[in-house]
């Protein structure tokens, strides 16, 4: 058994975990804001005149010195489309090596393909931040992982590997352009996928570096997002990825009234808030009502003509016509969500990629989460305590994606919570979530359907929200209307059996997942 | 005394130097391919809110932590048009620091305002390129200096900032543009410089990152050249630097008649390489005859229909019109050498602004100086061992700077040297160079008024030469007609006093300079 502590927020989590090591428990939002770094850049012996480009995965990978025991990286910019890291594994698979931890930036159904390879041992460990289908319910239900899944936001994520709590062996780039040297970019070639921000902290500190390409291009790419600097072999293979599984339902505004509401309400609260004027920042989520926020907020900058500064995150065609239209000076993008959003960094020069430090790193000098106004969010359920869960369902099982939710909510000036009371007969607003990703503390707003609730720290805003004529309730009061409503929820049925870890983005576990008994 | 060691082209060096520490010997160009790396990326606390823009220099350091002994760096992008420099310093010893190291990429006669810091002991250690003017010549003739100037080549710095090998405390970027979360770029503003790629390495890797702006723009400032994640503080001040400093003689294409028929030499010697065929690349250094081959080579490109795939290094205006005209895919820029260059950084997303690890570092995974096809050098002495001297006069006096001689020399297939015999009364080839900066393993072609000489080691390019009818001739030969008509040269009188080590871009010692007798 591990040893358990409670933490800041009373999650009692491990202090030690075999085949992980030392943990610390998540002790506020800001109180680690410094660490030591210990990463340093890889040792590289290339000389002119050496050649990268290799015939196969297999030979890059001998050539990397794949062996049993290590951490292989990849990055998920082909969302449901990548095709690369199943590629890979059966590679690895099929070269006998076992024992390795994969590192995606995050994990979509289409990986469901690396079950097989989990339960042979060619998989023990998983870091990722999120993943769904049935590998996920398999490792939350059937425990097939040896170790738990070490589930990290997008900002945590390039912290760890750039202050060497990550090491990565070898890193697998997907890479829709590449020359002979390494150079890459996600804007050229048949597959393109845009932004290839999640890649880039693993190219710059991993042991080694495999560029695997299904464009290869004359020496030197340009633009460059990945470069030769950092590259030791490039691989071109038929189909890394299809472009059409980037799109998810997730990334397009919605058509439900319940959530276009909801929507309209989230508008009229960040309205209340003073912040949209002139060079105003802003981001929203993925999820229902979500992006259907950013419908309502162009109406008004139209109308008040405003210039917002920057819109964040991953990017999609509505950003892109916002963009188009002035509204926003500029786009940062760490991922593109849509083909219109990669046509548009592709062309505009206004739209740029990021990489997941600048976007989220919270012990940079300085990332673009710290910077954002107003951070619109979806929950899978929200407590009354404001704590937030996206990674588990209500079952206990886990079914979505830390991303950058815990970043934003911390970085930003305001972070508004946008979810329905309740999803089918199942309660939103809960006495307490299944799973802490992001620290109530970090949320400054729900709103439902029903009614706005406000975080007791912000008073100042709810005095403002009530001066503007806005329904604000209780937090504790929308729970019992849902629970009303569904009936009191079941807490999920769970093991003792630690099966995910939520590491908080400064690297310290602010909750854990457990096994759930079936 | 320092114990001394034979290095593997002969010459002795310090195995260790007060103040400095253990160096090792130089012993090939390629003896040392990999090095432990020990660097990692500065610890911070940001949080978001904080406030980045102070009041002055002199709060910037403050808040830095500025201390005597730290190690300062500063980039040359302003050339001699750069008043950062010495407006920091002045700060530093009016807050009554000393003992301070600077470590700026490259130093002008502008810089000659620094010897009164050396003299009253706030500067006692400088790590550059290269250094001219009076401060050079008091520290080569009268030693005013504690500790040796480290000289390094501008791929042997950011291999030594990336390593660990230099650590530095402070860096300072003299910024044309920043937001005031510190976004930095080089292409806007009244005093835009153009490419920042010196001060890449340093932003990333100093504790500390201070960017001093007289151009303060809204955030986030795009394009980006160095991010606000590398950056602590931002301070607003009028005259960072006078681009028109930025341009100097040596960027001219020359009208010298013999340094034209030097040039239209080098280009038969390089056409007859065989290496100028669709996508070949090139760089020229600064100097006489160095970029006047462009010119002759331009006329070849167009007459035979031949596109090259990039021109490196710092880049002019004449290879903007080259690229233009379609004569090449694209530039790889670390430093604009004048207005035209600025300009199309700026516009033209082909031309790209590369950082100097990118371009010259030999042990990251892969540097552009690794990749070239062709490299024209100049060289102030070359020896009948074909080693090179850019740094120190025939009278021992430091005057020039390492650059990327030694990079560009050691990566490109074919590196030739263009320089006269002799200048005014100095034979340019001579027995022994005074300094070597490039060891003569790198270097395969001497091209002067009177004739080519192959590196003994290029048997290839002897024949092939040869039969283009090109007159080749020994090495020695040349010396000796040089010598005939300029007399044998006296070598300068030094002292045992080192007050300059040349680092070889390794990190080996491949020459001291020593102090001469006055």
């Amino acid at each position: 058994m591990h040893p358990l502590v409670k933490n800041s927020i009373g999650r009692e989590v491990p202090s030690y975990i075999d085949g992980i090591g030392k943990l610390t428990p998540f002790a506020g939002a800001f109180a680690h804001t410094t660490q030591k770094t210990n990463a340093s850049l890889p040792a590289s012996s290339h000389r002119p005149g050496d050649v990268k480009l290799v015939k196969s995965i297999r030979e890059a990978l001998e050539k990397s010195g794949l062996a049993d025991g290590m951490v292989l990286s990849f990055h998920h910019h082909f969302r449901n489309g990548d095709h690369l890291m199943n590629m890979v594994m059966d590679q690895v698979a099929e070269m006998g090596i076992r024992d390795i931890t994969i590192s995606p930036s995050s994990m979509q159904s289409i990986h469901d393909h690396l079950i097989a390879h989990i339960r042979k041992g060619v998989i023990t460990g998983i870091r990722t931040s999120g993943l769904r289908g049935e590998l996920a319910r398999q490792i939350s239900a059937e425990g097939i992982l040896p170790t738990p899944v070490m589930i990290r936001s997008h900002g945590g994520r390039p912290r760890s590997i750039e202050s060497g709590d990550s090491k990565i062996d070898i890193a697998i780039i997907g890479a829709p352009a590449s020359d002979p040297h390494g150079n890459v970019n996600g804007v050229e070639g048949p597959n393109a996928c845009g932004s290839l921000g999640y890649a880039m902290a693993d190219a710059a500190f991993a042991q080694k570096t495999i560029v695997v390409t299904d464009h290869l291009v004359s020496h030197p790419v340009h633009p460059v997002s990945i470069p030769q600097t950092q590259v030791d072999y490039v691989v071109v293979t038929d189909g890394i990825g299809d472009p059409k599984g980037i799109v998810s339902g997730a990334t397009r505004i919605t058509r439900n009234p319940l959530e276009l509401l909801i929507a309209e309400k989230a508008c009229q609260t960040i309205l209340a808030s003073e912040l949209v004027k002139e060079g105003f920042s802003f981001q929203a989520g993925t999820g229902g009502s979500s992006l259907a926020v950013a419908h309502f907020l162009r109406q008004y900058m139209r109308e008040h003509s405003i210039k917002g500064s920057f819109a964040s995150g991953g990017i999609n065609g509505y950003l892109v016509d916002m963009l188009e239209e002035g509204l926003f000076n500029c786009l940062l993008d760490v991922q593109c969500f849509d083909l219109k959003a990669i046509e548009s960094i592709r062309n505009n020069p206004h739209h740029l990629e990021m990489s997941a430090s600048y976007y989220a790193n919270p012990h940079n000098k300085g990332c673009v989460a710290h910077n954002l106004d107003i951070m619109i969010l979806s929950a899978t359920e929200i407590d009354v305590n404001f704590n937030v869960n996206v990674i588990t369902g209500s079952n206990g099982i886990m079914m979505g994606a830390s991303g950058g939710h815990c970043d934003t909510a911390a970085g930003s000036k305001l972070s508004v919570v946008v979810a329905p009371l309740f999803r089918g007969r199942i309660p939103i607003v809960l006495d307490e979530v299944t799973t802490v990703v992001t620290p109530g503390e970090s949320i400054d707003v729900l709103v439902t359907e029903y009614g706005v609730a406000v975080n007791p720290a912000r008073k100042d805003l709810k005095d403002r929200f009530q001066d503007c004529g806005l329904s604000v309730m209780e937090i504790h009061d929308l729970k019992e209307m849902a629970e009303k409503i569904t009936g009191k929820p079941r807490k999920p049925m769970v093991t003792e059996d630690i099966v995910g870890l939520v590491e908080y983005r400064d690297g310290t576990i602010i909750d854990t997942i457990k096994k759930v008994t079936t």
